[in-house]
């Protein structure tokens, strides 16, 4: 049998901001058999995770570039894998069977070929939507998450906590988490709607609209008079700044993103190295991927406070593998609340 | 009896590189005697440390001014409070006897007095030149270069280490116990003769004139092609950024100070925040006043290694309280070769 297998490419390498009409659609034809003896398999995509950090896998050159096993390079005309939950069509390999569901890296279409060794694994459900375990219950959002409060900012109770684009895939979990660890939260967004959303419905001790602020500085000085034990950077630039300015002795800079960085490139934090040194700083950078170790820890948790209500899982969907560009470039121009995820399929 | 203390004090706040026109000599009569119940002691100062740091406190505003235990700011006219060596002249606390030594927070002049919970200790030489105890053996400068280099960096044999201001009284130091744990070390400087001397007598597997080098980011992919696994910054600015820009995975910068820094308040370093999460790398201030901890190991093992001659106590030592200004000036312009000391008097 074959299929025609839409997915999205880039045209060039993106070096700025991305716009739609850096992407393009692609359409080839897919013979849903393997060669005899073959171990790969194909599976139907049905959600994809829209991330921006795969901005930075898109650029002519980029750090990322340099990292031979993970997170590689994006070539233009060439599908671009991504994460995400798909159902087995054809197997190769006596560890999936026709029908099954799976999650992890995929590609942004309708269909993917997955070679032997691909990072895949079975899902379970366990009752949670689908769309769940491309963000709260993934590796990319909920892990991140996780593993970069828990793991890199080892948070006590009752510590002041700041998270950027605190709307955000990664941002609203980490508030979360540290709302029900029993910390202080404050987060920032870009619009009042974000705001609102923080205070009302995630528990955030304060929110503010960044783009409402002059001197983030002083901003962070207002929100966090006895100062930041630890902040979960998510845009790097001018509020990493502001933020180590603020920061109390033995603080914590989990770097997680710097989004504000991401589509310019001459764009960096200069944090006063003075107050690094005398308030005994740390400024780390992380990858869940390092941190599979708590991954089993991070499900139990999380599917605990899921079920219970403790934690909400905050989702913005869109439909359809035509929508992928328009969901990538809304993410740097802050269109998205929560995780952004593109339904390919029903299940 | 009443003698005559000449000390040194600054004539205003100091923000930008000092002059020697910047401190004044101060003269007071001293009586060498305290009142009947007093804790106090006064002391005969014999060597004093001279260090880089200072400077901040001498600032109109600085970070340190923030921190109400540690490193206070200094008041224009006033005794002006550093590490040393001193013997005891007058004893109220019976803890310490005339004629004793002691080492810790005494004055940059002849006498101390020393209130009754000062920052001080009996002092044994076990065999050293008194100058050791200031420098090598002394908090600012060896435990400095020990807890920074062993606790923050978490080296392992072989691994590939960067020294900035490595003739300096910290970065010698780091080198050789460095060297002495199977790393591969180089160390920038900024005189040929200090680049020899790291090469020839401490141990060094390399090092450069970074004043001959126009690229620094160059410089260093040349002298680490396998790249950085830990820096030991003691200068901050454009080094950390070429630094960062070669490091490993999981590479670490132990912030000791930022000399470059010091004298320039708007002086940064920017290092690449997307180089930091892809790279997993910590950027990690300290102060060696917060690893007491190892105060014991890093004392028997140094120890050991002078004496053993595998450590060699690399010091730079002026004459009398006068020379306290050009000492600390120097210290900006690269004057000093190791530990820059005053010897007030002889024991």
């Amino acid at each position: 049998m074959e299929v025609t297998n839409r997915y999205t490419t880039i045209k060039t390498h993106i070096d700025a901001a991305p716009k739609e009409s850096d992407f393009e659609l692609m359409t080839a034809p897919l013979v849903l058999s393997l060669e005899p003896g073959s171990a790969d398999i194909i599976v139907k995509n049905l959600y994809v995770s829209i991330d921006p950090y795969q901005l930075n896998r898109m650029k002519t050159y980029s750090p990322t570039h340099t990292l031979s096993d993970y997170s590689l390079r994006i070539t233009p005309a060439q599908a671009i894998e991504a994460y995400g939950v798909a159902k087995v069509v054809v197997s190769g390999n006596p560890e999936f069977e026709k029908g099954e569901l799976v999650v992890g890296l995929i590609e942004w279409g309708e269909y993917s070929l997955i070679k032997s060794g691909g990072i895949i694994s079975k899902l379970d459900p366990m009752g949670f939507p689908l769309s769940h375990h491309v963000g709260i219950l993934g590796l990319t959002s909920g892990l991140t998450a996780y593993a970069g409060f828990f793991e890199i900012c080892k948070p006590k109770k009752g510590e002041k906590v700041f998270v950027s684009a605190a709307s955000g895939a990664v941002g609203n979990l980490v508030g979360q988490y540290a709302k029900l660890l029993g910390c202080y939260v404050v987060g920032c967004a870009g619009t009042k709607e974000k705001v609102a959303l923080l205070k009302e419905k995630l528990g955030f001790d304060d929110a503010f609209n960044y783009k409402e602020e002059n001197d983030l500085k002083s901003t962070l000085k207002r929100y966090f008079p006895e100062g930041i034990d630890i902040y979960y950077d998510n845009v790097g630039g001018e509020m990493q700044e502001a933020a180590v300015a603020n920061m109390n002795r033995f603080g914590r800079v989990a770097v997680c993103g710097v989004i504000s960085e991401y589509t310019d490139d001459g764009k960096r934090a200069a944090p006063d190295m003075l107050d690094i040194v005398y308030r005994r700083i740390r400024i780390q950078g992380f990858l869940a991927a390092d941190h599979i170790n708590v991954y089993a820890d991070f499900m139990s948790t999380t599917c605990d406070h899921i079920r219970s209500g403790k934690i909400l899982a905050l989702e913005d969907i869109s439909d359809g593998v035509e929508s992928i560009p328009s969901a990538f470039v809304g993410l740097f121009r802050g269109h998205n609340i929560g995780k952004k995820i593109v339904r390919i399929a029903e299940e």
